[in-house]
């Protein structure tokens, strides 16, 4: 297995950035980005995702240049026009100002429209649980689940995250609202192997586990059938509602072609109410009530976020595992 | 079928709830939740949850005069202590606390305390709704779910509800974070049905559609496993952080005791952003897309809250379906 450490994949990334026209400062910050995501173990939203990020500004569909701009208030609930700047550069920014806007009021809610991918959606959760407070985020996203009962995808599997700060280790779930990403399907259909549950439909109409009918059918499964099909209209409602931006049907089915978002951010300040050591002490009781839970030959039962902090410590220690391909496209952009 | 009036209905249950020491406001709005719960079809948690809801007044885990006391805020946050009050009632008063913040502020939340079982959920989200304004909310449960990778239950089932208002008909997400209620188990057995999909466990350990042997095992399935999981723990945590009460594992398991539990109601006022004809015309879009999904010989597709206000509709007009042993019982109360 080929490992880069932490610094050297930044460094890689940063070169082509700036190549691209990235200022230093943005740059630097999209890059650390990347990386990360990539440190933390999801490899799919860090290093493998960059050659179609460049494809994206390459394309035209990502402007380097773009920041957002504030668009109007009420309250502390705001509304952003993300101009179609870097996705994962427009999140940051757009939870910077949500938990800003906590820190002053309790709780802060910021409105994103016409942005472009935030690349892994758990990056922002950790943004918040790191400055110490609770964060809550989701996307809309291109068309691409049916929702329960169709059988062409209308909704977005808009990913939802949820974050809770602690000393011990931030809680921190990353969701997306189909069972199985699109990635995920073509992950295990590679290595021949069949999902661990129900993914989606075969081209007959029938649940199956095999991940290659799945994507002939294009039918993934919602997670819970008919209540993630929910969840997922309803998030896209209240992104497009709240932003003002574009909702799932009018952003294009092409991942190629996925542009202009919607996206919203709220953060909770629960310091401004009990104090930090009281939220502390409930987080790590649930916790390890929760870690405790009986079981069988299993696996032991994982909170949402313990296993980034593993992976995290262990790639900062033996280096980043990377795609030899991928590293050398990187390289040689 | 014994169908009566929905007045009939609100007059019977007021009868008794005054009879338990209401007083003629609190009363009439409590026995007006119930009997809005049941005229939407959902008699579970209302008409036949009625004697439970009695039952709970009885052994003293409710006190009917007990109403939310406010606590602390912090800007448009607030803690409320529910004081072991009428769940219903609080968690309506805490939902009209949390729209006058948003109506002031954009958006407003609401941590409520030391509360019990609100009911129907969706209530609260049509309650949101009604006023114009997006209302999400949830509450803990007592312990009733298994971790993913666990067969004890250590997790609520935490149901979630997000409303979103529409002159045509709002839309009202209103899901517990299980796959099957124990209602909608018990409601499946006794009709030697299997489920239409895999529900949890059986004492094997192997997912079954059997409502009975899940009933056995104690271990329904969260949606989407790991997924579903990890959110009701998500919001369990958040529940007990911003409102300072307690955390699932702190709640008697015994369904008759389940008490003081902790509940979040989030209110945003979307026509302080771009004005309520630019929402409709989102909400309406939206619907009637996901509406009009291709799809088989199956039954039409439908958007959460769609089913409510035809039942309740069609109820309004035919009378209501009682349950007549339910309705006896209620009688001679």
């Amino acid at each position: 297995m080929l490992r880069v450490s932490h610094d050297e994949l930044l460094n890689a990334l940063l070169r082509v950035l700036l190549k691209l026209g990235f200022t230093e400062e943005r740059g630097r910050r999209c890059a650390q980005l990347f990386a990360g995501t990539t440190c933390d173990g999801i490899y799919s939203h860090g290093l493998n995702r960059f050659p179609r990020f460049v494809r994206t500004i390459q394309n035209g569909l990502v402007d380097v240049h773009a920041q957002p701009k504030f668009v109007q208030s009420y309250g502390s609930l705001e509304r952003w026009d993300g101009r179609s700047g870097p996705g994962n550069l427009n999140a940051w920014q757009s939870m910077e100002r949500a938990i800003a806007l906590a820190r002053g009021n309790g709780i802060g809610c910021v409105a994103l429209a016409n942005t472009n991918h935030w690349m892994r959606g758990g990056t922002y959760g950790w943004q918040a649980a790191d400055a110490g407070v609770i964060g809550i985020c989701w996307t809309n996203t291109l068309p691409n689940l049916p929702p329960w009962g169709a059988s062409d995808p209308r909704i977005g599997n808009n990913p939802l995250v949820i974050a809770v700060p602690r000393s011990a280790g931030h809680v921190v779930l990353d969701t997306a609202m189909s069972q199985f990403s699109y990635g995920a399907l073509a992950s295990s259909r590679a290595k021949g192997e069949l999902l661990p549950v129900d993914g989606g439909f075969d081209t007959r109409g029938r649940l199956t586990r095999d991940p290659g009918e799945i994507e002939k059918s294009s039918r993934p499964l919602p997670i819970g059938y008919w209540k993630g099909s929910g969840l997922a209209l309803m998030l896209d409602l209240l992104g497009g509602i709240l932003s003002g931006g574009q909702v799932t049907y009018q952003i294009p089915a092409d991942p190629e072609r996925e542009s202009r978002l919607s996206q919203v951010f709220l953060a909770l300040d629960p310091s401004s109410m009990s104090g930090k050591e009281k939220t502390e002490e409930i987080a790590n009781q649930v916790i390890a009530h929760f870690q405790s839970s009986g079981h069988g030959k299993g696996e032991r039962v994982r909170y949402p976020g313990e296993r980034v902090l593993k992976t995290r410590a262990e790639n900062m220690r033996l280096g980043i595992p990377v795609d030899p391909s991928v590293w050398e496209q990187v390289q040689e952009m």
